[in-house]
């Protein structure tokens, strides 16, 4: 992303340390943050510090890398305990086990010191890959996007969730540099506000037009004949194109369809799980009810405040499915498939 | 509402002194307001101290009973003044324009002494009438719930939303009070929150089990087969039967006619509009974007706090419109309609 001029990455892995931008604290503060030891690296994720399906790969990646640099012993050993604490964050997210995958399946046949050094060429070639994988993705699909159209997106799936320019949104800031007029509605996406903090806030930094909208608000737009498509992310891929991606996706898609809008889903092959054949063998992560109960405030350490009746039970799944049958494309860095693609 | 076992009407007329549940306090603070001028109470209504379709009705009736036996001069003329201001309060529910008319209706014809009378008499008579067709609604609405069902509702239609009891939650505390096991879903409904301030303190004070959602995760619990049916109130209804009602509440009915599940509209005839023959005419109320860009903290004052980035515009669209078609049956006083009933 792009902050005062100033190109940041996401996720960095600067020798053994994990330098990552400190999401929670925007958009009200930027700040970058460093991770100095597995645990933290792990916590990170867990907590949120870093979301977004590719950023959570890259941070996996670069926190193999930690591992395979600190501490003493065997480096495949600290590996695979590496893979046992990252693997344990966040189910859902494909990228993430990709790429702890990719980095064990390269240092697994190598021995001796040459052990570290495939690991730590896998770890960047992960990182490498999202960037690479994002801006190609911005490529194919900014051909959809023509001058004028108005755009709905849900949650982030822009720079801040991945190593840079983002799935879902790279081809917006690609269409928009190549000179389109481009409005894009911006749903807050209860309960995290990845919308309203993160997408809204990404825009601004780009001179992307748009309007932040509660959830709820997206589809009377869309019945009002003021969207023109709707381009999400997505956290897995199964095998026949369905698609886990954050809570309310699946809404937006049936709403979408009731209104003949175009829905793409944006996403790079790590995204794809060649050993999930369809959505309901995604495993939704559920987090904590707090999130729902609780919500923001204006503080840049992101506080949550009480806003639901105390002692009322909250369920907070964090992901849903939408069925391939309501996709009408994945766009993915070879291009834009309108059927399911392949897992390579 | 029952609170710590005394029963409270939302809106009280006491003699020209409107006495109205503080609702932005709730849940975390539970007090009562005495509004002493017109001024006051129209203010009440426009800054959403008191919302919900009866209960805004209800206060203006009070409001205009509060405008006859305050000031000086020709009873008619300072009702028609108070009429002014209060249609100026609010846009789109029905029942406000519904209860000035009563008490204008009732006063016009009559000269002298007798025309204070007959205010008074028809301001309280469309508050007991509110009160009266909730209860009704609850009667008639009760068996369509079964032991064992799990319902969605949108936003608060409940005690806080009308005088007593509330629309469409009238129905699940009857069969509640038969016996009958339920469970509710509360979506939060953002941007004002009132499923998970309001409905959610509700349904703790009357021993309702449920669980408080965002917004963005009741499709999913739909197409995991755990919602059995939605019910939800209005803010007005067409003579064709199209309802507006709380912005999300057509997403809501697009996903439950996605899977089938029934999708009821509960509201008292002060809520069918007899002069609008479809939902494109219904006018929809656009607040200020600061209910998007903010949000509930946790004190109980109701402050806001920002969520969204700062500088990023919002909207604010306040209802949305459901079209007759994806309504299963409508729910009034008089019963269980399977078709629009006809305005009388």
């Amino acid at each position: 992303v792009i902050v005062d001029g100033v190109h940041h990455r996401t996720v960095v892995r600067d020798g053994p340390v994990v330098d990552l931008i400190d999401q929670p604290r925007l958009p009200h503060h930027f700040a970058r943050i460093r991770s100095e030891t597995l645990e933290d690296t792990a916590r990170h994720i867990r907590d949120m510090t870093v979301r977004g399906a590719g950023a959570i790969g890259a941070t996996a990646a670069a926190g193999m890398a930690q591992a395979a640099l600190l501490g003493s012993g065997d480096v495949l050993a600290r590996l695979e305990a590496a893979a046992t604490v990252l693997r344990a964050t966040r189910p859902t997210a494909q990228n993430l086990f990709h790429a702890i995958d990719t980095v064990l399946d390269a240092a697994r046949p190598v021995s001796g010191s040459a052990r570290l050094e495939a690991a730590l060429r896998a770890a960047d070639s992960v990182i490498e890959a999202d960037a690479a994988a994002c801006a190609a993705i911005g490529r194919a699909g900014s051909p959809l996007f023509t001058d004028g159209m108005r755009i709905a997106t849900h949650c982030n799936a822009g720079w801040l969730a991945f190593v840079d320019w983002g799935s879902a949104l790279s081809p917006i800031y690609r269409a928009h540099r190549e000179g389109k007029r481009l409005f894009v509605w911006v749903d807050e996406t209860r309960p995290r506000l990845q919308g309203a903090r993160l997408t809204a806030w990404e825009l601004q930094q780009e001179g992307v037009d748009h309007a932040v909208i509660a959830d709820n608000a997206l589809a009377s737009r869309m019945r009002l004949g003021e969207v023109d498509a709707v381009i999400t992310g997505a956290d897995r891929i199964a095998t026949n194109g369905d698609v886990a991606n954050k809570i309310g996706t699946y809404a937006v898609a049936l709403c979408a369809r009731a209104h003949g809008i175009p829905f793409y889903v944006a996403a790079p092959r790590a995204t794809f799980d060649p050993t999930t054949p369809h959505g309901d063998a995604i495993p939704i992560e559920e987090r904590a009810p707090e999130e729902v109960g609780y919500t923001w405030g204006r503080d840049d350490a992101g506080a949550f405040r009480r806003v639901a009746t105390t002692g009322s039970p909250c369920r907070n799944p964090a992901f849903d499915v939408t069925p391939a049958e309501l996709v009408t494309a994945w766009i993915t860095e070879d291009g834009v498939h309108t059927a399911p693609p392949a897992s390579r």
